[in-house]
């Protein structure tokens, strides 16, 4: 097998996946630095999708998914296929007929910084697939490229292996080590998150506590200012 | 307090936001001269959002939402903030803590050229949020920015005070000034506009009567040429 | 008349539209050479929305539609508005009031490479219409265009007369005289991916059997070598 | 041969092509109608080039140079290669090798709407190349595509044989049937712009006639009213 | 007159014009808060060319100059044309006629949110031009727009009247009352910069004394550690 | 040191840099598998300025330069500092003090996804800059970001210590472990393409030879038929 296809690789674990994907990418993305989230371009096809699993990541030349179908079949259960697609919108590199086979191999989603086609299907189908839109032109099955070297998608470098999210709002990327380092305080960011809305909601706080403090230090307010 | 912070600036009357608020935004925009909407990057988080009211302006640099904090706590019950944060899509600047803030107090919407986040917990809250997408990445809280000073949001020169309407469409901008102006003419507008429709599902007047005379006008009739 | 409007065009026959009708826009792209989608910028204003037709073609500047009006009232039942709205999305150029005319007129459909406005409103009536996005600024109605040249739409040439077909994945240009050698493939690729998600959906045949022969073919894998 | 490569196609006379070649590109768009430049983002690759030729046209892939390959091999002294590259800067679709065969062959020059490398050769070799920046990136060679069927280039229809005219301020299309018909209002053009600047040189007229009646006509002045 | 074309407005005074000509837009962008410089893609026709003076603003629809006629008759010498285009760059607005009569009118410079064409008579003639590059195609002369109301351009809004100062790497905004404050600090900056760069070049001071303390205070560095 | 800034890392070796710097950029990406350059977008301050060497890698949050002064401050003579800016063009994050001190510490170069300013100034200095166009308006310089940890920039994963080559044509990257290998390849298509272009300067070989085989490949030519 040629050196553009890497078979081994070490995954987040199954344990911090199944941790991580109770929280929402936001509450993840914060504590990881607030970092590590693809460009707003990549939206998942229904907002009902949620994903979270370790990558497997795969470099085509746009327009050619022929690296897309071998990785589906050398990729296993629980993985999310993370794809640099080159951004393009001038046709779809998967549609109905890959991500069936997706979903029947127990993969864990889809991630591509590409055009999908067949969208209303997968909206039915159900399989998390995040995409750059959707274009009913096909890709060609022929051009080689790279599986499970690091990639740049959605902006964002990703190692084969590192911990995917995916909400509503977009795609989260976390380092495989750093990854079952941020659950506690995830954890932490979501029940203050909670309990701040609840105080908003009863009307109690409305002025963050540390606006004041902010304020004067960016030079806005005066020393014993207040806004 | 730092003169890139302005307090009281004359709001468009409550009367006139009232009035204006029953019209399509564009409605209102063809009677204001067919200009003064905001790009189409800036979309309601759900087609169902509506808003109107006076400009709160705000200006931020990428990524930080220390000015927004500071707005939140200065707006009058009413107000929509309308904020210039560089098209950015590479991180949220507001999410569900912020909006819900904004609702208990009474704000009437928020307009903002940049990515929001926690974007279902946003459509069920139901405040009206215009924004670029969504983004799961956070913001910092610390740089310094304008507060009610003239801004461009989504390449139109916004001044506090000014009218804002937004729905389905997109978001519209009337100078303070001219707002009271157009109200008159936007029910016109609005009744010929149902009248026109109705005629054209009885099937009458399907061509347009000024037609003709505007091909002949623009040189691709010859005088006495019909279509 | 002036030279820039053209009224007769010969359009592909109503039995081939009626039988392309019936598929989606990506199966008759990969039949048609993988080729002829617009970019997707374009997309339907609601994703059940689905089109076929002849192109009628328009040209305009941006911003203005009197072109548009004159294509109106020159069209013919099952006509496909196919306007060259040099992508701008700083105005619309169509809303209920030019929809309803269409509807009335039983034209088939409209694709446009700018904005529109009224887009709840565009949803109830069930035209089917393709636009980038929507924008409550409205046009000027008197700059001279062009009628049935051919133009570029989405980054494709279209001729008038050429076989349009759009579904919630975007919009297919066939070539007029190719569009009838294209509906027995159709048929023929359509069985064949409905066979093939059925035997996927049974767990059959997930790797696709030219997989490997594609990817020695690319130099990935060795002589004998299989993934 | 492939009915996808059409060898014979009418092209704009040579006669035609050397007057066109004495105007400006905006002159000639100016008589043309006030259309038909390419999108500004296809730009020559050094100020000073400039072409004219009737087109031959060629459809790729994103990234494959295939058919251009073929399309050198084809083509006849005198033509403008016009390729549809699908806007794609991720790498280059031709470098000096390529051109120098188009110079070599005394093509009359390129215009790309993709990237191309080596281009400081390009500058030194002299052979006018219009094209969207360079990138080192190299094309597959493989994958098929179209020759001198209509495209789409920089947003405008391409028919083979048209008109090319392009220079520091870009790329002008005219079809074929028209070239002829615009040289004598392009002389006129030439000869009243050479007239005005002069005049304004020394002073006269710094106000256009047509000034005031276009203002009063676009509501801007009141009957009788001057600026 | 129309209401949409205002003549009279207040401007930053020639003696703060002729002060804050001396500096780099740079210079006087950091002094001014670091803010108020229009996008990137607005740069100067040729890389020489600097201009300050009192803004002249302008909105026009895209692709449409007649308000740019009725401007060049308005405005005073010194003044800067400063034009909200809409970004378009499917057709210029201005080219060497138009130029030559700011010139001669002694205006002091344009800059326009759109494209210019005749660029390379626009470099000979010298008159700075800052566009969003070129298009041969020309404009139309007859639609409505507005003149020394407030404005966007290149993402900043412009009052009539404000500070625009630009050279190679762009062009700058200063609000009329804040001018003639920025002049001292601009000339301290400067004095400054040009001595950290002598500094530099002779090696010394190569880390900046500040650094280690904003790196603590990011977190980036623990207390009393240093880089 | 908090764990965001990494200080050592394997470089690739300065044999390897040497031995690459003669080649152009486009050669060694053809031999490096044709992938690995950046988007189009990031170009040389001046077409001749070249670059080669390790990659010192940094990712900024947009608009702040905090850490670009401390890698400054912690890389060695020879390395290049690649800088995921997030592609921000609304600020420069380098301008030339930033700049002479690159220089002074022999850097070999800048790579940034971002807008820099003073850029007649670095034109002068002579020190190679790679970047996104320039803007006046100046960065914070407070705001916490990673060093040498893999970044994206241009759309490509770049880890620390990589090779960087960079040309009139743009930037490649290729990785630390495979750099050595691509020398050979390189030399020996440098040298048939020099014998290519001699050939073809002589009128030989103007048609490649493998291209009727390619055609047939792809369906375009029949077994046998030749262009």
């Amino acid at each position: 097998m040629n050196s553009d296809i890497i078979k081994d690789f070490e995954r987040v674990s199954p344990e911090v996946v199944k941790q991580a994907s109770v929280f929402a990418a936001s509450i993840l993305a914060d504590v990881a630095g607030r970092r590590g989230t693809l460009d707003g371009r990549i939206q998942p096809v229904s907002p009902a999708m949620r994903l979270a699993g370790p990558a497997f990541t795969i470099e085509v030349r746009a327009g050619d998914n022929l690296m897309i179908h071998a990785a589906i079949s050398m990729a296993k259960p629980g993985d999310i296929l993370v794809i640099d697609g080159k951004a393009d919108r001038t046709c779809a590199l998967m549609g109905s007929i890959m991500i069936n086979a997706c979903k029947q191999l127990k993969l864990a989603g889809v991630v591509i910084d590409a055009a999908i086609r067949d969208s209303l299907d997968l909206r039915e189908i159900g399989f998390p697939v995040f995409a750059v839109g959707a274009n009913p032109n096909g890709p060609t099955k022929f051009v080689p490229g790279r599986i499970n070297w690091p990639i740049s998608c959605g902006g964002i470098a990703v190692a084969p292996g590192d911990l995917i999210v995916g909400d509503a709002d977009g795609v989260l990327v976390v380092e495989r080590e750093k990854a079952a380092s941020l659950l506690e305080a995830a954890q932490k960011k979501e029940d203050d998150e909670t309990a701040r809305i609840a105080a908003i909601k009863q009307g109690k706080d409305l002025k963050p506590k540390w606006l004041d403090a902010s304020l004067r230090a960016a030079g806005l307010l005066k020393e014993g200012e207040t806004l």
